[in-house]
């Protein structure tokens, strides 16, 4: 019997074990047009947080006693459509699930690139084209400038670390703790702040002074809330902000008081909001410039596994503790 | 003997009598290149609040114990400078007192565009130039937009309102109070909220309906806190905010917490801040534009005069007290 886990009621804050229930599900009938997938990898990624409220116009909200979705790797097991066969790697969107069955248009034949499966859900899927098109395309980050990102040890942020130093950018990343700091430098970052070792500000400036520079000209946001704060206190002028999450928000309940929002006029900031999906028409693209950073060593990858989809809601818990280096994933 | 005002100490939120004084000042001698000039009209604006402070990379500071400035109309009096002569009328940024002994590049003779000088501290100046920059270019506002406006019976608020609807756009303008509000719809607005009435997304909600809109596709921003924040709640997807002013959080010293700045994120919102100064090289194309919106009666004027060099900082209290309809200007 396959087994999905369910969402059971909308959270106060951080998500709990009652929120949630691993329950058996019925799949649907193999008929034609349809594959039955094995799930490999399962993704566990901050904005699901999102999609556990029952906000309006935000990311889809998860049904109640409904199984979730999110982006998982697996392995045809059989198959009624054209153009897939026992064997075949997917890519679909049947995550937090152990079995799928599913029309062939929501899955994905997974390009040869000769890398193993799991990177479609890093740095050849959602993390990495996060991170590429945020900087990018969304905040125009080009060589020479002095990037910061948050949550920088973080799937999404390890990546824009390598993917900027690879680029010819200066990188400030912020991390929680000083292991994490050092895992940011090893990417290639110049500097890294310890978020928890007290005033971002004055630490960011420490950073500044670090790297001689006198501000910021990007910052990939992760987290929001004292971060943004902070980079719109430490902003060139006419600096880009890419909106990437604000994964600090997603478990309080008090909104965040913006010391240095009025920059934002000032310093003639601009503040750009993206969601991956809206550059899947430009995959290919990405797969281009993207592929080659792999091959090189220059972005590598960097995984935390946790083992069986029983432990998928835990996984998922740990993003927001800080449990995870580099991407989190389920191994099934 | 000439008179400006000059600002004692910085303000700890609203302005006080006590942070300014109206002093005696020695005119610089008018040797070849100067100009000697008498000012008709001062403009107080907003934006002169955060010159009072010290806040780093803001705009600039005034000096302690020295003259403020600002902009203003006036007459030549006496020139030692090619181009200008007696009875010219001219436009400086030596407001804030009576008179003032200038070097001819920091004088600007009026272009002939046979409207009273004043229009050039109001809608052929920073006011009508914030306006129609703000909108056309950094929220890329066009035909069938609905546009929301704070401040809309303030000057760069009711030049607003007025280009939009010459646009074809639909606008949502909010002012404090409902002989405001009236007044902002005698502009042409198609929806005034009171943001003193209450709830303020459950009032643009109102106004949304009452126009038959889903949501706004621009936001023109002159206030911050809780009206940016009732913007992020009821933003179309991408819609483009111009961050112009925050005149609501210039005189709180407590950061407002923001309830739904996440919505940037799934809503791909873009928000640009801008200073009306930056656009300075574009004012030919801007007076092409307004001037005939000012002579065809689409774009009215309404000031709000106060007499005297003693009243100016008296009208300029009253900006953040709420006294203006229109332009505040002084008269001396």
């Amino acid at each position: 019997m396959a087994r999905a886990w369910h969402l059971m009621q909308r959270p106060k804050g951080l998500p709990t074990t009652n929120d949630v229930a691993l329950k058996e599900i019925e799949l649907a009938p193999l008929e034609d047009g349809m594959v039955h997938v094995k799930n490999d990898w399962l993704s566990v990624d901050p904005y699901m947080r999102a999609r556990m409220d029952d906000t309006e116009s935000y990311f889809e909200a998860f049904g109640l006693d409904k199984p979730m979705d999110g982006g998982a790797v697996g392995t045809v097991v059989a198959s009624k459509a054209e153009g897939f066969a026992q064997g075949d790697k997917v890519l679909t969107f049947a995550g937090w699930r152990d079995e799928a069955v599913l029309p062939a248009a929501a899955v994905n034949k997974l390009p040869e690139l000769g890398v193993d499966p799991y990177h479609f859900l890093a740095n050849l899927g959602l993390t990495g084209g996060t991170a590429w098109f945020g900087l990018m395309d969304v905040a125009s980050a080009k060589e020479g400038d002095v990037v910061f990102v948050s949550a920088a040890a973080g799937a999404v942020g390890s990546a824009v670390v390598q993917i900027a130093k690879a680029s010819g950018m200066k990188v400030i990343g912020s991390a929680g703790g000083s292991d994490k700091c050092e895992f940011v430098r090893s990417l290639g970052a110049d500097a890294c702040v310890d978020y928890k070792a007290g005033n971002l500000v004055k630490a960011l400036k420490g950073a500044l002074g670090e790297i001689g520079a006198k501000g910021i000209d990007v910052y990939f946001d992760n987290v929001g809330r004292e971060h943004l704060d902070a980079a719109f206190a430490i902003a060139n002028n006419e600096a880009r902000f890419a909106e990437c999450g604000m994964i600090d928000g997603y478990n309080h309940e008090a909104p965040y008081g913006f010391k240095y929002i009025a920059y934002i006029i000032g310093k003639r900031l601009q503040m750009k909001g993206f969601i991956f999906t809206d550059f899947q028409p430009r995959m290919g693209e990405f797969y281009a410039a993207m592929g080659p950073m792999i091959a090189g060593g220059q972005v590598k990858s960097q995984e935390t596994v946790m083992d069986g989809l029983e432990s998928t809601f835990d996984a998922f818990l740990g993003l927001f503790s800080g449990a995870n280096t580099g991407k989190m994933l389920v191994k099934l």
